[in-house]
């Protein structure tokens, strides 16, 4: 379906900006809701994106806008894959049919983007730390009149950073409004007390009805006579005093509690939204939603493949799936699923974990092989490295799946609780380098620079499926009992017989792809791939060039390195990972501490933020493509090119 | 006072290890604490090392380690400061007059000293989630006897991992006590809802006497005829039902809360450690203390100074203050805390933030001199990032002072929500590289490596009191809108007379501190000093070393790079930072875009696990001590040492 088909519904097409909503009736809400859910549909169906997630704010977005005096008053969507519609009502109706496409619109509010997105996400949880720092700086400016919200949903409140930020606006006195998005479900359903918290208080007695029941029911003692109604009213000061103080999670952190409402009445939103605006202080919504909610498919169906379900018939909901003429290689995170469960047989000490991505890092398949040794912790990616910590000091052999950019958000616990102590945990870092669509809060491009400097860690990375088997194997073993890191890519290896037998890998020992004359080149990880078709066009121009897989970026295999310092003066260092810091440092502090002075040339992701785009654009953008590598090499031996490399 | 006169009392001198003290009966406990109480008073009063924390704990030691079969119950400590008794009571009496001591005995809970120490802490708020892998690798193990123990304070609970640590236990079914470890004072007074909600249930009406009192006023209402007792039985259902078991925080996470209890009546702890021992599933027992306690001076005067006053007099509580002949340069936190003020005082952007650290980083003067402005969030690194990144988006110029390795807790936050955004925050890291004798987990090592690998973030160092003063001038110019790292180390710069005039710094651009003609050091931050005396030691030995301040790792001064290669071809870098990844590193990468192929020698921290000691000492070990960079000089440039140097 060609794009200029898709057209806004009539009340949505006259709706650019959220002062063009304001105009609209709050009769009007309703239909306005249900043009911007068919738009949204419209568009993800033959484009692409997230999607459960925008269905079930829908509502929400119309009426925070309709309420609140946006760009002015300041809205933060945490995580952001649920701010569709919001970026549809604020000036990018028309080019959302570029959304997460190469020099597109982000699928993530962006701060450069629009005024309207106050704050950049991607990674959860931020929103109410960042809301509350926006809601401080307006006391400062004694600007009483502005206000900050930030959306978050259940999933997202379990993250550390939600609970510190929750906890010190408690004790502030800003124009705040937390709206608690409860989805009863994030993208993998949810663990943790606090859901099962949420449920309690959503389900049969809630919470203000139960309220209402005990003041209902002290009143009946007052027939009783006097006597009686002392008891009541001593009764009633109690609970008024400590009881229902105490009684709400959220109160206790000095939030005042509204909800649970129901987050698809959108009049009913406007109501609310409107009350909550006059109280001061730090305020909690909590609003029941439904991922994909008005798209029966997405409703009904599993929520977590409707997440981002890719490509689908709209009229039929059937998800669209290209199938491929020949076996195609499967992606690492399955070779590492399937993997894990194949060693875990075996090796009755491995246990897995995952913070909240069973899917994306498919340890799902060893949760359903063996779910008493698979761990999904929620998003809680501190909690996943500690609580490994932990097992290991027990003798138990975690694999800890977490995406290389959430990394980051427990970068301390892998320093002072894993390496420090010289624990046996295995970091298996999936969407090491970029990420694609998702852009440059998923790309995964420093873990190479800030894994390698924390002592005790071993840092590798395979070059396809049968070296990430292996080096699972090699990582479990009794005799390498320290922190492991293996560092992957997001999307699909090279080997469609990718079972191979496992085998023992050396520690620290890289191998020879290739020999050559005139270079070497060193590659780290499946991007020696690329250097692979790069040496066949070298070859082509009559290049000779050697590819050495290293394998390790720690401890370097320096008994290859001496054979390749030792014969090569012209050097290319090769990662999909940031140049600063990363393995081609690694190299040059070898050279470095031996002597070798032989000319390098550092590639790898430059030091700018990358935006989003598939891979291959972004590796072709930073001159880490096929071609790239190639035109580099020639650069580097000071020939001139003979013919244009095709990519 | 010399050692040998400190001697254990008669009943703590028959304990080496917790079996001996099982063998006491439960009357013998008291003085057993008294004892313990009075030995850790006699060797902090003449060793120094943190003293209110672990006074505060005796009774709750002697207890935890009478009723639980530790080392095989497994007992965690977390921050670890206040394991002094735990240290003394477990096979380390001997040599705690070694405490912190280079060699000796760490200041924190260590595995590799001993079985004891099930955990190795220092950093906040880990306790929950090691421990809780502990007790989940026992179901595995089907080991349903042993039981795990985290001993937390009511400041670190505040941090987000604790959080998710409790949330992810609340569903779990596993021997689990959490013992919150209530003193109303962490560090420096504490901040935030949670600790008013503590006090709130620990004050007047406490959460289990409330609970009493609301049964026995139900009761009454019988004595009113059938009728009432029929509504009264409703009232006690739907009390029952929702909110009593929603009226605590903890118990909304799934806990069973037990206390508030008094922690220093040791034979009551013993019974109710002794109770729940028998209880299934995560609880929480929440014991209110003293720091300090019994030790009159440090329980009523200043628990800020008493966490850890250095020498004191043990009988009349004053503390031994050495008083210098001449004055003495600043610590570089006192000259950060001046000059924010200095600065605020003018440009009324700027505000500072400090995670519970307003002592520790001199904030505490901003925060007396504009309160408004300058904000302690309490134990939460990655709030305090976000929160100023929030901040900066409203045209704010937050200064964030965290300590080096606690800024590792908040490094997605800074990659995340400041840097992909490059927003105006200034990071101050204090406590940048060899911290001293707290030790391996709060060294500030790898601070240079894993902030310059990060897109649009300017790295800097002081060399001295004055530059530290002109970067913080330089960085809060509305000319530099992007992120900006000022690190610099724990303890005095050099320049007594500090106060200079602020002058504005280019951005990379370092300084040549002297000329000369065998070799240049291009060093990093203070200790750019050593290499002054270095230089010095080389001249005698008729060596003629050029030194430049690099000042800035990143940018780096190419200009000055190029004039370094373009006359040296021997050169070397120095740095309080890792070796992988530093500012040497950032050298090499130059050289091999420039084509230079000098020799160069990396001075920094090598690629271990360093040690407690004074800076001095541990810098020694690492070969960056005056001596060490000057035979590293002589040995780059080939000659033969004419004589040994003194330090």
């Amino acid at each position: 379906m060609p794009d200029k088909e898709i057209k806004a519904g009539e009340l949505l097409s006259q709706i650019d900006i959220p002062s063009d909503l304001r105009k609209f009736s709050e009769e009007d809400l309703n239909r306005i809701c249900n043009e911007l859910r068919q738009f949204i549909i419209d568009i993800v169906s033959v484009k692409g994106g997230h999607f459960g997630a925008s269905l079930g704010v829908v509502e929400l977005t119309i009426a925070l806008h309709y309420v609140f005096n946006t760009p002015y008053d300041q809205l933060v969507w945490d995580v952001g894959h649920q701010a569709y519609g919001h970026k549809i009502i604020t000036g990018r109706k028309n080019v959302f049919n570029t959304n997460r496409i190469y020099k597109g619109i982000s699928g993530f509010p962006k701060r450069t983007e629009s005024d309207y997105d106050s704050f950049g996400v991607g990674h959860s949880s931020t929103s109410i730390s960042a809301a509350l720092g926006m809601a401080a700086a307006s006391t400062i400016k004694k600007d009483t009149l502005r206000q900050h919200i930030a959306v978050i949903g259940d999933g997202a409140m379990t993250a550390g950073l939600a609970f510190e930020g929750l906890n010190n606006a408690g004790v502030s006195n800003t124009n705040l409004i937390v709206v608690l998005n409860d989805n009863c479900m994030s993208i993998d359903p949810n663990v943790g007390a606090l859901k099962e918290y949420l449920t309690d208080i959503t389900t049969s007695h809630t919470y203000n009805k139960m309220k209402d029941e005990v003041w209902n029911l002290l009143g009946k003692f007052s027939r009783f006579g006097k006597s009686a109604r002392e008891v009541a009213s001593k009764m009633e000061h109690l609970i008024k005093s400590t009881l229902i103080k105490q009684s709400n999670l959220f109160e206790s952190l000095h939030f005042r509690y509204f909800g649970p409402i129901d987050g698809h009445d959108v009049n009913h939103l406007v109501k609310v939204l409107r009350d909550l605006k006059d109280i001061p202080g730090p305020k909690l919504l909590h609003c029941v939603t439904v991922k994909g909610k008005g798209y029966g498919p997405a409703e009904k169906g599993n929520q977590t493949v409707w997440h981002a379900p890719g490509l689908f018939n709209k009229e039929t909901g059937e998800i669209i799936k290209v199938v491929p003429k020949a076996p195609q290689p499967p992606k690492y995170q399955d070779v590492f699923g399937h993997t894990i469960v194949e060693l875990a047989e075996k090796n009755p000490k491995i246990v897995g974990i995952t913070p909240a991505m069973p899917s994306g890092s498919s340890l799902n398949i060893m949760m359903k092989a063996m779910p008493e040794r698979a761990f999904d912790v929620g998003i809680a990616e501190q909690h996943a490295v500690t609580f490994s910590a932990g097992m290991a000091t027990q003798g138990l052999i975690p694999f800890c799946n977490i995406y290389s950019s959430f990394m980051q958000r427990a970068y301390d616990q892998v320093v002072h609780d894993v390496a420090i102590q010289n624990l046996h945990v295995i970091f298996c870092l999936d969407r090491g380098g970029v990420a694609g669509a998702d852009g440059p809060t998923h790309h995964g491009n420093y873990d190479i620079a800030f894994m390698r400097c924390i002592p005790n860690v071993v840092v590798s990375s395979p070059m396809n499926e049968s070296e990430l088997r292996n080096l699972m194997f090699t990582a479990q073993l009794d005799e390498n009992p320290g922190p492991f890191v293996i560092r992957y890519p997001r999307g699909e290896g090279v080997m469609p017989e990718w079972k191979t037998p496992l085998k023992k890998i050396t520690i620290g020992t890289g191998r020879k792809i290739k020999s050559g004359d005139d270079l070497a080149i060193l590659s780290f990880g499946h991007i020696g791939n690329y250097a692979v078709t790069a040496c066949e066009m070298l070859d082509q121009q009559g290049i000779s060039a050697a590819l050495y897989d290293l394998r390790f970026a720690k401890p370097l295999d320096e008994l290859l390195l001496h054979e390749v310092f030792g014969k090569f003066d012209k050097v290319i260092t090769l990662e999909d990972g940031c140049v600063m810091g990363g393995i081609g440092s690694a190299v040059l502090e070898f050279m470095a501490k031996n002597g070798y002075h032989s000319k390098v040339k550092l590639l790898g992701l430059p030091d700018k933020v990358i935006e989003h785009g598939s891979q291959i654009e972004l590796h072709t953008e930073c001159g880490i493509h096929p071609a790239g590598i190639a035109e580099a090499a020639i650069q580097l031996i000071g020939l001139k090119k003979k013919k244009a490399f095709a990519l």
